[in-house]
Formats: C-alpha cells, sequence, structure tokens
C-alpha cells in the first residue's frame, strides 16, 4: 500500500539463475519499489515442471507451464529458460505485446540479438542482456552507454570461467590439463558436455555479443574464429611462466585494417600469452574480467563473477529496474539518489583490523603485559610476530595482527599501548583492508 | 544535412578535459549522430581568457566570456570549469532553463550534488557526472544502474591517482616518500598545491559521492574520516611488502552495524595494508580503480584511468551522448546497435605476435635456415633462446618471439617449419596478446 502503480513482471525459467531473480523481486519488494517508482509484480513463472526441485523456495500459485499465457499483458518479460526455442519466440510475442525484454541468454542473443533489437525498437520496447556476458559484471551497459562518444579499438575479455579455472590450476598449482579438467568437472565448473567450455564455443558466442556492440557491426557467431584449450599442455603453462607470462582463453572483438586496407572487426577466440604485468593476468579460478581498450578513455577492465545464480541474478535486476523505471518516467532509467537516508556513522564505529608494530622492552613479562593490554579492550591478536633487531640494546620489534575489532576499541589499545612502560615507541599502525 | 535535428550544447570551461570534449564533439560530429540521432551543436565554449593557450586548437568563434548568456536556450550543458561558484549557479540556471547538465566537478559534486540533482528532478531534467570519480572509469552510471537490484555493501576505491603513484614507487623502486612525492611532482602528477591529494581531500569527496550513490543516503564531505599518505615511511612500505601486503590510499564506503545496532553508513579515507592477491593490489602507478562488493554480484572491479584530459572526456562524452538520446527518443539512452556494419575480416588478417617453440637439429647453419624461413614470409624475430636439453640426442630447444605480423604469414611461417628438415617438432605454437 505504498500508492505505487503494478508493474507486471513474467519470470520464463527457474533454474539456478530464475530462482534467484524471483526471490530477490519477492524478497526486496519494497526497496525495489522505492528505486523504481512502482512495484514489481511477479505475475507468474514459466516452468516445464511445476515439481521440480529448485534451488529456492518460493510459493506454488506463481509456477505454471503455459509460458504462452503468462508472456500475454507482462509489462516486462524476464526470459531466464535458455536454449534458442521457445525462449526466441516468447520473447518476439513479449516485444510484439509492447512488453519490456531482459533476458540472460547468451546463445539467443549471439544467434538472433539482431533481429531481436530490431523488433524491439521497431515497437518502442527495450531489449536488454547484461547477464548474457560476464555474468554479474556489468560490461553491456558501459560498453553501450558509457563509452558511447568513444571509439573503443579492442575488446579482450576472460568471458568462460571454467577453462580459467582450469589453466589458473595449471599455472598456480602445476596440474596437469587432465586433473586441472577432473577437478572443474568434481567442482562443477563444467557442463555436463564440457566440448562448449573448452572447445571455445561459449566464448565465442560472448565474443559475437562484445563485438557487436564495440564496433557497431553485425557478427555471426559462425564467423568467429575459435580455437579451444584442450591442446595446451602444462609444458606449454611452464614455459610460459618462465618466460613472464600467463595463457588465458581470450575472446577477443579488435578493429582492424586488412591487408588491402579494408576496415574492419576481427572476432575470435583462442589461448594466448598475456604478460603477468597485464591487469588481465591476476584473474584467477573462475573470475570473469572484460579488458576494453578505446581511442580517448585508455585501457579499462571490468572484473567479476562471471557466473553463479545469484550473482547472474545481480545483473538481471539490473536490467529489470532499468526497464521498470521507463514504464514509471519514461525517462532515463536513473533510479533517485538519497531515498535510503541511513544515519552517517563515525569512524569508530567501523570494524576493521589492524597491524600494530612496536618497539618493546626486551624483557620477561613484557608479552604478557601487551596481551593483557589487547584482551582489556576486546581486541585480540590473529598473529604476533617478535624480532630482536642487529644492534637493539635491550628492545625487541614487535608486529601484531589482530582479528577484525571495533576502530575506538583498536584506537584506545594503541593509546594505552603507547602510554605503556613496557613498550619504547609506537612505530607503525595500519589498518588492514579488503579481507571479509 | 542528415535530416537530424540539432541539438544545442553549451560548454563551460576549456581546460584539459573541456578542450578534448569539444574537440571530440567536433571531430566526430557524423558518427555522434549517427549513435543519437540528433547532430551535437557546439553553440560556445565559456571561458575567462578567450586568448589563454589550449591543449586543442579550436575554432576561435566558439569561444566567449559570457557564460550565463550561453547556458540560456542550450539543450545540454558540459560544466568542465571546476570549483563551486560559479559553476553552481550556472549549472542551476542550465536547470531551471530545461536543459540536461554533464560535469566532472567532483569538489561541486561532492559539496552539492544533492541540491543539484534535486533542482533537476524537479524539472526532469538529467544531471549527470560520470567523470567526477576516477576519470575515464564508468562507476557511477554501473552503482547506479548494473546494480540498482543488489544491495551494495562495500566500495573500496583507489582513486587518487597521484598517491597511488607515489605509493606504487614506494612500493616497487623502494623510493623514500620524499623521493617519490619529487618524482610525481615533476611528472605533473602532482598538483601545484599537493595538500588536496596526499592529505587525502580529493579522495574525501570521491567517497562522498560514491557513498551516496552506493547507499541512496546523503553524505556529508566533511563527515568523511580522513587520513592522507604524509605519514606513511618507506619503513611501513617494506615492511607491509615482506608480510605479503601493499598499502594502499583507499577511499571506503561501508555499509555498517553500530554497536547500538544502528544500521548506518561510513565514509573514510585512510592508507591501509591490503593483501598483494586482492585485485586492488595490481593496480599500479596513476591508475584508479573501484573495488564493488554486493550481495548478489559479489565483488566486482572497475579499472582504468583515473585522470587525464581526453580519458576524462570519454566519461563526459559518455554522459553527453546519454543526455543527448534522451531529448531524441525520450527513452533509455541505448544506442543502436548495427550502424556502422564494418566488414568481418578472417583471422588471416589479424595482426599479433607469435611465440614458437621448436626442437631442432643441433647442427652448424640451422638458425640462419629458420631465420630464412622467418624472413621469407616477412616475420622478424624479437627474440631467441636456444637450448640443449640434458638428454637430447642431437637436438636443440629453440623459442622464437616475434614481432607483430599478419596471422596469414605467421600461420604460413610455422607450416614451413613444421617442413623443414632442420626442424624435428614444432612443439608450440601461442599468440601473444594485450600488448600493444
Amino acid at each position: 500500500m505504498n500508492g505505487y502503480r503494478d508493474l507486471r513482471v513474467a519470470l520464463l525459467g527457474c533454474g539456478s539463475v530464475g530462482a534467484q531473480v524471483a526471490r530477490l523481486i519477492l524478497d526486496h519488494g519494497d526497496e525495489l519499489a522505492a528505486r523504481i517508482g512502482a512495484n514489481l509484480q511477479l505475475t507468474g513463472i514459466a516452468v516445464r515442471d511445476i515439481d521440480a526441485p529448485r534451488d529456492v523456495e518460493l510459493p506454488r500459485e506463481l509456477f505454471t507451464t503455459d509460458a504462452e499465457q503468462l508472456v500475454l499483458g507482462a509489462d516486462v518479460v524476464v526470459e531466464l529458460m535458455g536454449g534458442i526455442e521457445p525462449a526466441r519466440s516468447l520473447i518476439l510475442r513479449a516485444i510484439e505485446g509492447g512488453a519490456d525484454v531482459v533476458t540472460a541468454n547468451k546463445a539467443l542473443i549471439a544467434a538472433h540479438g539482431p533481429e531481436l533489437s530490431e523488433a524491439a525498437e521497431q515497437v518502442g520496447a527495450q531489449l536488454s542482456y547484461e547477464a548474457a556476458v560476464a555474468g554479474a559484471i556489468p560490461i553491456i551497459r558501459p560498453l553501450r552507454e558509457s563509452l558511447a562518444g568513444d571509439h573503443v579499438t579492442r575488446v579482450l575479455g576472460i568471458v568462460n570461467g571454467s577453462t580459467n579455472y582450469i589453466l589458473d590450476r595449471m599455472d598456480r598449482f602445476g596440474d596437469s590439463a587432465e586433473d586441472a579438467m577432473r577437478v572443474a568437472a568434481e567442482l562443477g565448473y563444467l557442463e555436463a558436455d564440457p566440448t562448449l567450455d573448452v572447445e571455445g564455443y561459449d566464448a565465442a558466442q560472448k565474443a559475437t555479443i562484445l563485438a557487436r556492440i564495440a564496433f557497431h557491426t553485425e557478427v555471426p557467431v559462425d564467423s568467429v574464429y575459435r580455437e579451444g584449450i584442450t591442446r595446451v599442455t602444462l609444458a606449454q603453462v611452464e614455459a610460459a611462466k618462465h618466460a613472464g607470462y600467463v595463457i588465458k582463453l581470450l575472446a577477443i572483438a579488435e578493429r582492424l585494417t586488412a591487408a588491402d586496407g579494408t576496415e574492419g572487426v576481427s572476432a575470435r577466440v583462442y589461448p594466448a600469452l598475456i604478460s603477468r604485468d597485464h591487469p588481465l593476468a591476476a584473474v584467477h579460478g573462475g573470475k570473469n574480467a572484460v579488458f576494453v581498450e578505446a581511442e580517448a578513455a585508455g585501457e579499462l577492465m571490468f572484473y567479476g563473477a562471471g557466473a553463479g545464480g545469484v550473482e547472474t541474478a545481480s545483473a538481471v535486476l539490473g536490467d529489470l529496474v532499468s526497464a521498470a523505471r521507463r514504464h514509471v518516467v519514461g525517462g532515463p532509467g536513473i533510479p533517485g539518489s538519497a531515498h535510503a537516508d541511513l544515519p552517517i556513522l563515525p569512524i569508530g564505529e567501523v570494524t576493521t583490523s589492524y597491524q600494530i608494530m612496536l618497539e618493546v622492552r626486551d624483557e620477561a613479562g613484557v608479552l604478557a603485559t601487551i596481551a593483557g593490554i589487547l584482551a582489556q579492550h576486546g581486541v585480540s591478536a590473529s598473529s604476533v610476530e617478535q624480532s630482536v633487531p642487529e644492534g637493539s640494546r635491550g628492545t625487541a620489534s614487535l608486529v601484531i595482527g589482530t582479528h577484525r575489532a571495533r576502530e575506538a576499541d583498536l584506537a584506545a589499545t594503541v593509546e594505552e599501548l603507547r602510554d605503556s612502560e613496557a613498550v619504547t615507541a609506537v612505530t607503525s599502525v595500519l589498518r588492514l583492508e579488503g579481507n571479509s
């Protein structure tokens, strides 16, 4: 009863991404409504089997097997079924009905993106597919909008998490290709048919989409040159390492001049060497990253989770909020900026961990004194390292790492250490960030 | 004469960013028009001194000293003067006149962002400021739009290039703080008054903006806890390195629960330790990066150039194209996706460099034969490394790095090497990517 109008959202598919999208719409309804200016009313979830097990418990009455009926009358259709048909026909039907469409379906967008975009353009509907490339990472929107006034010259993407995981294991742990693949399969990183990943088909679909958006050009997926990782050997990985390189499976979209002077576009996928100094070299495990080179902006990189139900759902929700806001304001889809109005907390309320370096008297009982000071303020040490520097006269150096604690307690601890007779100097106090 | 309507763009300021924005609008007019569906007509550039030297040569008749007059009747006003006044008054006047506004003015947005946003919202105008934080890096739009359906929990930003440059020199080259600062000043990384950078004021302004957008909460810049880098010593940097950390000046915006259970927001700036495994640790030199943690999306990072005239101009242009498209379609500001229609070039036209590993006969003249094969195809070697593995019987290993060459020539070279009597095996052929 917030006075907002309802927007009807139809969800097609309830796999690992779909279930999380449904959950987020249901759990965060009020907050989403405040950001959009309308209520997202989930009108139904089309599935093949209503009784199939789901990742998330959802109200049974939402499920339907009649996707065609569900699409009728929706304001926004979220397609997460995957595959070409019936996804394509349902999306076309949704667009004809005037709905905006959000999809994470990379195979469909790679094969039929231009057809679907054109259909949407003709009726003034919006088709968005941020989640189709690199999962949670915002890359479609930055390429399309943030770089709309620039000239992109090259895109290098690590866009397949499974193959990055395999190559990363070979590089970091010295696994053979077979061992790394077995571990990847055990961890569920590989599809039942791993060919899509390891032969580069999945990356080629993403290369098509990236090339299309970066260069405003239709790039059919079968025009993408493709080599997978199946012929990469541990010997190659180790030789690369020795020479200061790392082997990554790259999806590349590039503006080129051909030998005859023709300006054109190349889209390709292959395992390549990149320098260990390159930001892409630090993309480990199943993570994805897209490195973009543009004439004015220079080098940019977008990094994050390339897969995962809840991660990908974040990108879907971003597109959904953007589409929904269009219905409300007919405007730019930018949520308001100050409606949460949380209190600003002072530094003393921050919890973090400290690294404290001290010079202390090299005497019995000093460590106990210092431990007592920490304990008194509820601060616990995660590590203590003591050393007696050469030439020190009766003093020792102490490096104390603490567990997370409230800043006020940490500051009071340092204050008391400074005043302690056991301590001759506090030489460094630094906070540690970036851990969880 | 492309049949498009004109959109009047008024540019305020012509420093290093403004001059590049003007150049890009003038040089890329046709392409921008195709992306927007309207012509960007640069109606004038307001400056204090028409005869001042500029980074770019621009038509003299564009310059005016009457900024107030220029703003009247503009469809989009691009404010790149910097400082609070007269920028603030001119932006308010532009908004009252119904113009959309694009600005890169971090000081103004940090101090008066909510006031300006509210003024824009009241008349349905758009205020955008992608370039105000982290230069060319798209971070405002991803936070506002791509993550609009998610809950951001923490933002860690390296958002000041000068201080990152100084700390990076101390870490990588062992410079003292004084030496690193001197080099930074010599390279023009530091302002005439370096206090804004090294005392963390600049980073604090960006922390304010990031916290505001991430948490939909007004965060006054004077509520940001702030420590600069002036007390960071080389001894601390080296001790950090020894312990597996690196010291970075971080702008942090975080959702927190206070001791009394209050949910709130903390915004703060200080030099902190982060693990060398953390993606932020790989942000070297003057680069910027913003690491975002969100409940659904997990960890994301946005990396690139945080300053520079032409780099920052890219972000300004992105906002300008987005604002301009709103005038054309009243829609989502998404440029069309396939209007360039460049040809797709085959893999043979790609230029890249190769690393070729061979087993060759360990005989006189073999190197000359191989060099001849490369030369015949117009491929030149950048490095050749020969080794005779233990136990090899009459063979040697050769690792050849090539300069950039056309793929067709490289492939033909490898083919001929395979067939050569001098070569007993081609053991690895890999492309090298990511270099320029």
